[in-house]
């Protein structure tokens, strides 16, 4: 069970690092490619198909502007294909939010949030797929919301005692 | 492996029925819910926290305006969420889709389009989860997809002799 | 007599200060508290539920991106719930307002204006609801609005002597 | 305790009639107005200043366009005023709920939904704050939260039995 | 012949000041103010009764968020008002350009682009209007546009022997 | 004194002629014109240059999409330039209104709201210009929002006996 | 010297058209094309990569929502292609015309306009590439933009005599 | 074979700069012009009409805020016109991209992206565009693909390395 983590371009490392910190602490082998929809568009193609021969079980994209990224990959796999919309333009993200989430009928991609909230999410989500037939990671997606739980808990008990 | 089709309200229906519809198309079970975040917020916890020990692997949430339906359904189970933003009220979807998408760090919701075309994409995505320890249900993707690309070869054969 | 100021994350405490300040300056007891939608439903929950018992008589949520905060809690009370939608994604805060004032009939939000401006008004519409049974708090609303007034005027003076 | 329904035009009445009838049914004492904040700006200022001495608790104001209504009534009171932003341009009421959002701060306008939804919704708020000081009241709305919830059962089961 | 340059807070001063320097450079009598629609109603009603008495022939407001200052301006007096919408919020200042320029019909506010460069506008405009009974102001106005036409020429002739 | 009431296309005169309707019932002399940006760009600054000569003193100019026709007027003429976006594509004449309101220093249009409100507002406009030189528009315009007020009025006698 | 009419889907056929009758108007050859980007993308890719060899000079793509088909086609060839964003869903094209617009630097998509108004302007662009080297084509442009200015000119004088 | 590089002001130059930058890259002769819509509507004009007589084949103009500048060359040449919307105003290159794209049937305008990306792009489809009749500039439009191909390589080889 392997996840890739993919970004159009290397501008877009910082945001998707941010998804490949989740994976790592879920104890989750990923790969993280440099694929672009324009640029590399035979790489893209060549990954996309062969994704699941080669081990992949989640593919995750993210992509700035006319983020065609997820949905190129959606259309030659029939893999899950997480998006992740980043804010690259001045926009506000808006332009690769729109491009990835409105998908036409038959080739879905989940969309998360624009930029490193949304990376985050994919690679959570990403998880929860995974964890429908991994009883560990499930165990350990429990265990990062009781986590997420305490830390707000105790952000609370701080403010109450202000 | 069973899907829940979830929607805020009876209104939704229409567009939700889309998604179900796919589903008996690929043999997948589901269940048809009416559950609101604001009206019956207890049902709809009482359903997520149940989710999967009743059976259910993936949920789908079509809700409009304030969606919050897939936000909550969400932070109440480790299943995988699909978000249908629906397009009710007068600013297009473009309401529900934040709502929906914009989820912060911790707990994702996977977002599809506005409307049928994402009710229907809600569905494939599902069953894209699914397919992952499921042959057959990935041999009725492909199917799917090549049914989908004989029609589109149809069309395009009717057009160029036009 | 006492009001909740409530924020769905420690980052949003700068935002929220505003809200707390304006209640101190009145004289409003209040308590401030870091609930997440989804992070910490269950403490949401059981908060809303038992608020009016515990003597609050008015909610103030903020919260940012797909902001559910104030509509979970409006869902788990009667008491008027006020939302302050917060600006903390790449779309100005326009995410956070949407998913909150556009709640579905039966449920309602009362929103204020994004970020800072949004919360001082959060407290003052707090106040103008206790005002209505306290006469003390409506002179000093009466006062507030004239500080306010003497204020403007003098940078008007100030402006006019240029 | 009594409640104002005010609205700019009398093209927004389908509208705010919405909000009417939920105060009626909550056995409300209502007046419904016509005020335009442009048009007869005295009237509104007169409403305005004199509502407390009238007996009012609440002010609804419902307004489309540069919908100034709510916010010039809020100037002239310190009564709590919620607005109800109307879909009457080619924007789909983003005009109107900008328009009435963003209050500076001093002078707060509780702003409900676009249309219909937000017309209940603000009598509905108004109920909550008057229920404050009400125990009928209070009981009413429980039993309106329950009758809501019942017709969502309702649903639930109607759907589930599809 | 006088010109008001109103503005509704004194950090709208920066912004408006471009509207002052222009019409000192066409030698045009302004008096700046600082006038809230929201803080300070009487005084914006008692201005815009009598600027007409007071020797004013166009009334500049500015104004950010919620903007209602130029239409409140506008329904207490028959003089041309000039709207500039002011980015003093996260969302661009597309707030104040929608709460100034949707006008409800009857009451018209001549708005002009956002910010600095519609502040210098509203002043061109301002003295358009003037310049209709005062061939001097025409003269200059016709020298200032031969100006700019000069500035654009020699930054073209710098362009083009790069 | 005469007014050009200008369109970019026969498609807008439903729209214009609101604007018509309403310099006609102020006595006010007006041409109206069909005059395209981009179609007829000659025949546009032809009119521009010579409107003044020609007796113009206000030119109102209605354009839809790119709506450029008022800015290249403004740009051949001293006269003050009234713009009316009007909602001709699918972008609810959000395209029209950034087309024209958003002018360069230099050159302003003053811009009025999108469609039928917006064309009336437009002659309004005009005829206040006007009314700064002439004692019987200023009567007519103080007339005129009498009888608004009138209407407003009996509308709400009508409402209150509901 | 040919010119490729591509959409994604038949609904978009009564757009296209619009772009087909343009061609014809002009005498130039067109075949036209259902391709999807994400049902049959290999055809797409296959479409693309051929073109330039199969005669075609300039492509031209209608997409809705998503509007991958554009870029797609771009990123296979070193011909111009031309993006027409398509208004096929809730959000009036703003989706598609940002999906097509917004491409990262490198693979430039020359958009047009929403709708029918972009199709037929689609196609004018390409009639201007290719009468970059055929003056007959040149002259049939400049008598298109004398019909148009004609046309306009019988509006004008149309209007001017009611 | 000559392309124009035209932009409203010098404060749009450090865009544009990237457009001729490319353009350089690959040998192909240029000018740089400042020419504003407004402020020198005569020389825009005039440039427009001789520019195919001058030895011009396409002509590129960038932008901001109402960007009338692109439309208005093309009202005066039958040479393709690629327009380059530039941010320079509070709502982020949204103004000046639908001044530019929605341009009404008949006119049309090759619109790129908001801001550096676009005006590389520019570039880069006029050069495609030159290219139809230039097998050189074809062959190096093929090595900077396959140039950028490589970029893109490199990046995903150091990121697998990581």
């Amino acid at each position: 069970m392997k996840v890739a983590v993919l970004m159009g371009s290397k501008s877009d490392l910082s945001i998707m690092e941010e998804c490949a910190a989740i994976l790592r602490q879920f104890g989750v082998t990923y790969e993280m490619r440099i694929l672009s929809a324009h640029r590399t568009p035979e790489e893209v193609i060549r990954f996309s198909t062969q994704a699941s021969d080669e081990g992949f079980s989640v593919l995750i994209a993210g992509a700035g502007m006319s983020a065609h990224l997820a949905g190129v990959i959606a259309a030659h796999t029939l893999l899950p294909v997480i998006g992740v919309p980043i804010d690259s333009s001045s926009l506000g993200g808006l332009d690769a939010l729109l491009s990835m989430v409105q998908m036409p009928p038959g080739v879905p991609v989940a969309t998360v949030g624009i930029g490193k909230a949304g990376a985050r999410n994919a690679a959570l989500l990403a998880v929860e797929m995974l964890a429908l037939a991994d009883e560990t990671l499930l165990a350990r997606l429990r265990q990062y919301r009781n986590d997420m739980k305490k830390a707000v808990l105790e952000e609370d008990d701080g403010i109450k005692n202000l």
